[in-house]
């Protein structure tokens, strides 16, 4: 978890805040509320160096398979084209047809090699994609790119499914002189646990930095936000979290990079990094810890947003394990915890049942027991050393009672530590997810 | 999953309809409504013959820690003492005594040992027993001890937490010419998840069996029913199963047995079987065979009336994987469909929302994808092959509004299979688990 130096996130700034990218949306009808935006184009001016984490699930969605093939072709990418409404999941051979037909659409409005451009979907698995619709909105979507917050949050609305609002993060920081920006936009809120990357995510930036730096950024960064967030554990089928850079932020536009992409075949020379015309931030240098604690800083925000917006929720729970034998050890009690049922209606309710937290804790697959533990909610220790502590009932009510809730359990076996986000679990979890496809 | 030959199972048997066996139950006021039962007690006339499985969760009761002692230092036990309202978890070394307690005052009622009685406790974690309430429950409870219907279902109800109705299963079947009965209660209905036992449950047999071919049997029909049972993925602290075998099925009454074990000193020649006057079933033989069937229908039984009686439940849903590369994986992914929150919603909402289904499997860490899988809800095939297939609306929605639902996953890997059950996920959970404590 690397969060040094916290960088203040202002999400105020969506995908097209750093310099070269544009975003349009239309509302088709692949949502049953044909109001709604729910196709999404991002294109960027140059050869954006990229870099993706996709679901670890071997249900994989169609979009994410094209992905895959258009990452392993080539480091850069030109766009990115993304619905909601439909995951083209579980669709067989015309999904993947389908997921093809949409970047070579999304290719042809930029205009750039269909490899060029990443599809991303979301919505109920297992139906046909309606292509008519979808082409139609990539065509509007295309017609209307442009910068700025309102493209930001026609981008932002048009990846949502069950969310009740757009999230989006940016983060600004100072590179030789130049200020760099990063931003991104995400959606939830159900369908929501880690395996490598959650839900769909895009993150922009116009810093100089080449692919393989980006991939272990993003790599890092992921790990420690999006894979520490559940909503309700079940890993999804489409979940895409991408970074592009432009370069952009040193070059300017009209700069010799960006004519080079204009002209280029869309793909860069083997191991070079033809976008930029400044020195692309090296590994190991100040400039990539700036740059890695500002995309962290982003994914930490939209993470955190989609726990605030989980489907039915109404508290924020952020859970904190410490002196577990192993991090990996005290990710597994964090995750338990996490994804308990019985430890989620209980803050839902406002409880302080706390024997279901160290409980979730003891079936993680951990190596101390109670007598070592310590747990407190908020501030107060209401449990500790295999022993309960009376606590003030007047302030335990008051830390139940607040929308964001820390739990902090230590295991007392090491100095493995964890940290997870969560919501907790309503009527109203159970209202959206009954009735969300018929 | 040995299942052959199938039994009938009676469910007006319960834990006193092997012989040798009476039990009696008091309301005490552990559990909030003071009125229900809420302390038992199981005595056997002999020295019965004992197994059990227990949590394997880090964070165990103090009753499961002194049933490991006890079962530890002796293979015959003499009775079981249990109590709902109060788990007796999280509540360091006064716990402890107060397990020692329980064991100590039900051995000086019945007449035997402390360590020949096992001690189970389910209900809040957290907090410290009311001990005396619990003495005068166990006193009046010793008062009461009987044989037949009324008193197995007293004994049934004061092991009961948020249950809506006791759990009871029995089956009868004949060996050299005498009648055996197998019979059991368990009760659930939150905080359960497998591992080695879920939730208490209590069986008892008159058949001459050692506790050695009594644990390898309890083992194998544990983990084909209860530890293939979820209703909320959360494996309690408190879990037990336990089989008391008093052979008095041969035996009879008065025999040369039971006058040895009044006058024993409560423990048995090491590797000697001195319960019983008979020859004892032998392992490997089809007297074991036939007993072994009789355990499985008794849990099998009590495992699905868990699952009926789900906090909140409205379904049971029966989830069979099969072509899983291992029976391991099959078991994973059917574990992984069962333990959805989003499954268990569309469930509730009577949704045929498969894609939740096939996903689910997909994160179980499965070798296969879903170009091999074919899913069928009922009799209907929904998904073949990586496509969905068409079905019949009004079949599909009459399966849908059953109370039972199969649910059947080939994963097209290999010959792996596992069945696992559950129920739906209502509103009625949430209300249940925010209002459990507070």
């Amino acid at each position: 978890m690397k969060r040094t130096p916290p960088m203040p996130v202002d999400r105020a700034l969506g995908v097209t805040a750093p310099a070269g990218f544009r975003a349009g949306a239309a509302a088709v009808g692949v949502k049953k509320l044909s109001e709604k935006p729910d196709v999404g184009l991002l294109a960027c001016e140059t050869d954006a160096q990229a870099a993706a984490v996709f679901t670890q699930n071997k249900v994989c969605a169609a979009p994410v398979t094209v992905c895959r093939e258009h990452l392993a072709a080539r480091r850069t990418m030109r766009g990115i084209v993304a619905n909601s409404g439909n995951a083209n999941a579980c669709t067989g051979r015309r999904g993947l047809a389908d997921a093809r037909a949409m970047a070579r659409l999304a290719a042809a409005a930029i205009g750039c090699p269909e490899e060029a451009v990443l599809v991303a979907s979301t919505g109920v698995i297992g139906r046909l994609m309606p292509m008519e619709k979808v082409a139609a909105g990539i065509e509007r979507a295309a017609g209307k790119l442009a910068r700025g917050p309102e493209a930001d949050l026609a981008f932002a609305r048009a990846i949502m499914t069950t969310d009740t609002r757009p999230k989006q993060a940016g983060v600004r920081f100072r590179l030789r002189d130049r200020t760099v920006t990063v931003a991104g936009t995400t959606k939830g809120v159900g369908m929501i646990a880690p395996n490598m990357a959650t839900t769909l995510g895009f993150i922009t930036t116009d810093a100089p930095v080449r692919a393989a730096l980006l991939r272990k950024i993003l790599r890092r960064a992921a790990d420690a936000t999006y894979n520490c967030l559940t909503v309700d554990g079940h890993t999804s089928t489409n979940d895409t979290l991408v970074i592009l850079a432009s370069g952009l932020a040193m070059d300017g536009c009209g700069t010799p990079a960006l004519r080079r992409t204009a002209r280029g075949k869309g793909r860069t020379a083997e191991g070079g990094c033809a976008t930029y015309a400044s020195q692309p931030i090296a590994e190991g240098s100040a400039e990539a810890a700036a740059l890695e604690a500002a995309v962290f800083a982003v994914c930490d925000s939209l993470a955190h947003q989609i726990a605030d917006d989980g489907e039915g929720a109404t508290k924020t729970i952020e859970i904190l394990v410490t002196g577990g034998a192993s991090d990996a050890e005290a990710r597994r009690a964090a995750g338990a915890i996490a994804n308990s049922p019985l430890v989620k209606t209980a803050f839902f309710g406002e409880d302080p049942n706390w024997g279901r937290i160290v409980s979730a804790a003891g079936y993680a697959g951990i190596s101390s027991g109670p007598e070592t533990m310590r747990l407190a909610l908020g501030s107060l220790v209401i449990f500790n050393r295999g022993t309960p502590v009376e606590a003030d009932a007047a302030r335990l009510k008051a830390v139940m009672k607040a929308h964001d809730i820390a739990v902090h359990l230590d295991l007392g076996a090491g100095k493995g530590k964890a940290r997870y986000l969560t919501c907790d679990f309503s009527y109203d979890y159970v209202k959206i997810n009954a009735e969300y496809t018929t």
